[in-house]
């Protein structure tokens, strides 16, 4: 195996365990690791590492570390650091159990980031200085050039920043991923030029990254799947949500906006995103494509269909089945997908100059249409932003999506005022829940709310929100956003409390 | 004077008064007109028009209009308009006293949006259709092409979408304004192409603005100077705030992380950003450049001195002294100032390859570095969101000032929850007041609040900012971003009194 796979004579002498390859990170360090939604991220250092920190800790000593990713990854990376409270600052979007209680346990600082900021933030030293790049490769080349995996991320940035580099060479990822990526970097200003991409199919870069051999420290050999992202059938409030979603794409058709095959699409993920996807699927449509973050088995069924002719993204993050699926016919999905890094995959020159349809998900919107995607009352992170403002702001489109209601009926999705706010109502155009869709475009406050509350709460709920707005508009504070600040958080306390909003 | 400036004869033909130009101008009409920051609007149609609104409204008519501008405008425009409540909507950015009442007070309603967004916005319909553009120019040539007054605005958008055109030719404005405007257009998905700006004094369209002549019908003589934007002397506190940028500046240029010519500049309105350009101008800076919105008097100092090169906008807005200078001189400043279409100034694209450096005020910031820029107490609106958005999140630097206190010290600018978030903590990367500097680069929400707090907060509202984050941490919020949401907005509630906060 190992012949194939690390085919440079200089990187094949330092391959060696992932216990030894721990031994290159260092209490303190900054480790930049690959890995983005559960795929390409290192499966054996970081596991490595965690040993050593157990170690050390028993012997009285702090040993952390900085960990940059470009986003999930998954229990193997995130899970094994975090459980043996291994990370001191983590950056930037994470999903793990054992992560998010670090972080909100106060042991962690968090620092959440628009996804396409990244690279540059760290570029530009907003971190610190990068120790380690710990980076999961499909293959090394016999002259030093690396086969990306399944995600790209921040990989290149990683490499090219780190003072020591360790590869993890994945048998498990195919060796055909070869030429699906297209890896470009922006470099930092003032020499920056224009990103040519002018439709989602176009390549500007070259699809290996590249490291100084110099600085490779080790090679560990590994051969393991990446996460399972378990995929559900869509469930009813999901397909309504797709309704109202396809109802209105079809509208905008109509009306000469867009195109018949739409514009490039970008998807968040969860069920609902998959409801949308099987929709197009089912659709009139023909030639989509997409512009997108992370590609999951709902754009894989569109590929196979035929629906969609091209999809860009930074990483795949499939179930079981779709990534075998996806290893076994790889060599007709490269015709179709590019993988690039996340600064291109988000970058807002390209996502406005597409037009793109962004769809995402969120935690809660209130009445005048800003939304909440990351803070469960206010104050608990969930998973982070992702890459929610790098499409929302850029789009032609920015669609936020829910079911009206959580916990059972208790919460309403819907409230006067978010508690914790990532996109503001300048950067939400489109709001919908299974009842309906609210079209805010060249809405000001007050009429978005009317519309948001009839179209978009349960019913449940609409006559508190419409008492609130009444006499909102009412009060001292009843002007181009009539708000009571006295109350406005009323219905999240109860919450808190465990009481229905 | 109408020989020179009106060289069309078609065009000629259709000089008439503004009141006969305002008469096409019906009950409900959307208007789009020129204007950005006090500059190139229309000077005799709006009064005229709004004595029609009046007369009509003696006899009971409803006659409102929608009216769409570049930016704000001047009392002869909004402010003759709002003040015979002759506006039903307004778009985007509006500073004068008669349009704010009206849109606090409920009766006319108000979107605001990111200045970049507006020419899109309008071109997919999300305002309506466009019955009349009504602008100003400075000089029609022979063949029709007209000559762009002080502002660019959005008047190429109006221009392409309106039923009818109405120019008011002024003949106050310097003929020798040609040659200095860059008038480019995306145009709308899938069929854009990248900008090809890469520095601050490229060009890359052409210096006129178009428009259909079968579509013009009404061309207005008008002989009136744009408004005198007082300039006021910074105060002690501007030129502490300034004082901390530059220092900070000097620290980034130190660090290596921006060239000894920085990166181009962006700089809101008013005294603060003054001070800075004062500052700058001292300072021992050569071959600066500007990427900004409005050009002011301290960049056009900055221009006079030598130390600005070049300076990219979207409009002038100079005081009475500083606009004589511009035109004494302006086959000079025509070397080093270009003015562009809003979407251009304000693009996402060219922002963020150049890398500019954004300076803004802000009404209040909370401890987290969430930013209010527009709401009052979290309802009454200032003046709009104006480029904030557009520059904030895609610069090199993000940089929101503003003096800790407001009301003689009643208030505090730093608080526990921002009442409106215009601005989220992933846009603001540096919080400055006449205390100090908080750089917020990387970190966490936890982290941030103790910078804040100790950098940015006046010593009299420290201990209890201090208390607030301390209780908040202890309680059941206490978590990525701690907060009491029970009393996150008491200091607000206090001033809605009349109280200190």
């Amino acid at each position: 195996m190992s012949e194939n796979r690390v085919q440079s004579p200089a990187l094949r002498g330092k391959i060696m365990s992932a216990e030894d390859a721990a031994a290159f990170i260092h209490p303190g360090d900054n480790v930049g690791v690959s890995g983005f939604t559960g795929s390409g991220h290192p499966k054996a250092v970081p596991s490595a590492l965690a040993r050593r920190m157990t170690a050390a800790q028993s012997a009285g000593e702090d040993f952390r570390v900085g960990l940059w990713t470009g986003a999930s990854t998954a229990p193997e990376c995130d899970g094994a650091l975090f459980k043996v409270n291994g990370v001191s600052f983590r950056t930037p979007y994470q999903s793990d159990p054992e992560c998010r209680g670090r972080v909100n346990g106060g042991e962690a600082y968090y620092a959440d980031a628009h996804l396409s900021h990244v690279a540059q933030n760290a570029a530009w030293g907003h971190y610190g200085e990068l120790d380690v790049a710990l980076i999961e490769v499909a293959a090394v080349l016999e002259d030093g050039r690396l086969v990306p995996s399944t995600a790209v991320g921040n990989n290149q940035t990683w490499l090219d920043l780190a003072k020591r580099v360790i590869l993890e060479v994945n048998a498990a990822q195919s060796a055909r991923l070869e030429g699906m990526h297209d890896i470009y970097a922006v470099g930092v200003p003032p020499r920056r030029a224009p990103i040519t991409i002018v439709s989602s199919a176009d390549r500007v870069g070259l699809p290996y990254l590249r490291v100084d051999p110099e600085k490779v420290v080790a090679v560990v050999e590994t051969n393991a799947l990446d996460r399972d992202t378990k995929f559900s059938e869509p469930d009813e409030n999901s397909r309504r949500i797709a309704g109202h979603i396809l109802d209105f794409l079809r509208h905008e058709v109509k009306k000469g906006r867009i195109p018949a095959n739409l514009l490039p699409l970008q998807s968040g993920v969860g069920n609902v995103a998959n409801a949308v996807m099987a929709g197009l699927n089912d659709g009139p449509y023909e030639n989509l494509t997409a512009y997108t973050e992370v590609l999951q088995d709902g754009m894989l069924d569109m590929i196979r269909s035929g629906k969609l002719v091209c999809a860009s993204a930074t990483a795949v993050s499939f179930s079981a089945k779709a990534l075998a699926d996806f290893n076994a016919n790889i060599d007709e999905y490269r015709k179709r997908i590019i993988l690039r890094p996340q600064e291109i995959s988000n970058h807002p020159e390209v996502i406005r100059r597409l037009g793109v349809i962004s769809m995402n998900g969120m935690l809660e919107a209130d009445i005048y249409g800003n939304v909440n995607s990351t803070h469960v009352l206010g104050s608990r992170m969930m998973n982070g932003l992702g890459g929610s403002g790098d499409f929302a702001r850029n789009a032609y489109l920015s669609i936020f999506m829910t079911p009206s209601l959580a916990k059972n009926g208790a919460l309403s999705c819907i409230v006067p005022m978010v508690s914790h706010v990532d996109h503001t109502e300048h950067d939400v155009q489109v709001l919908v829940t299974e009842h309906g869709l609210a079209d805010l475009r060249g809405l000001a406050p007050r009429q978005r709310a009317r519309l948001i509350i009839e179209k978009c709460a349960d019913p449940k709920f609409r006559p508190a929100l419409a008492d609130y707005l009444a006499r909102a508009e009412k009060g001292a504070n009843g002007m181009q956003t009539p708000h009571l600040l006295g109350e406005a958080f009323h219905w999240h306390l109860r919450a808190l409390k465990g009481e229905p909003m």
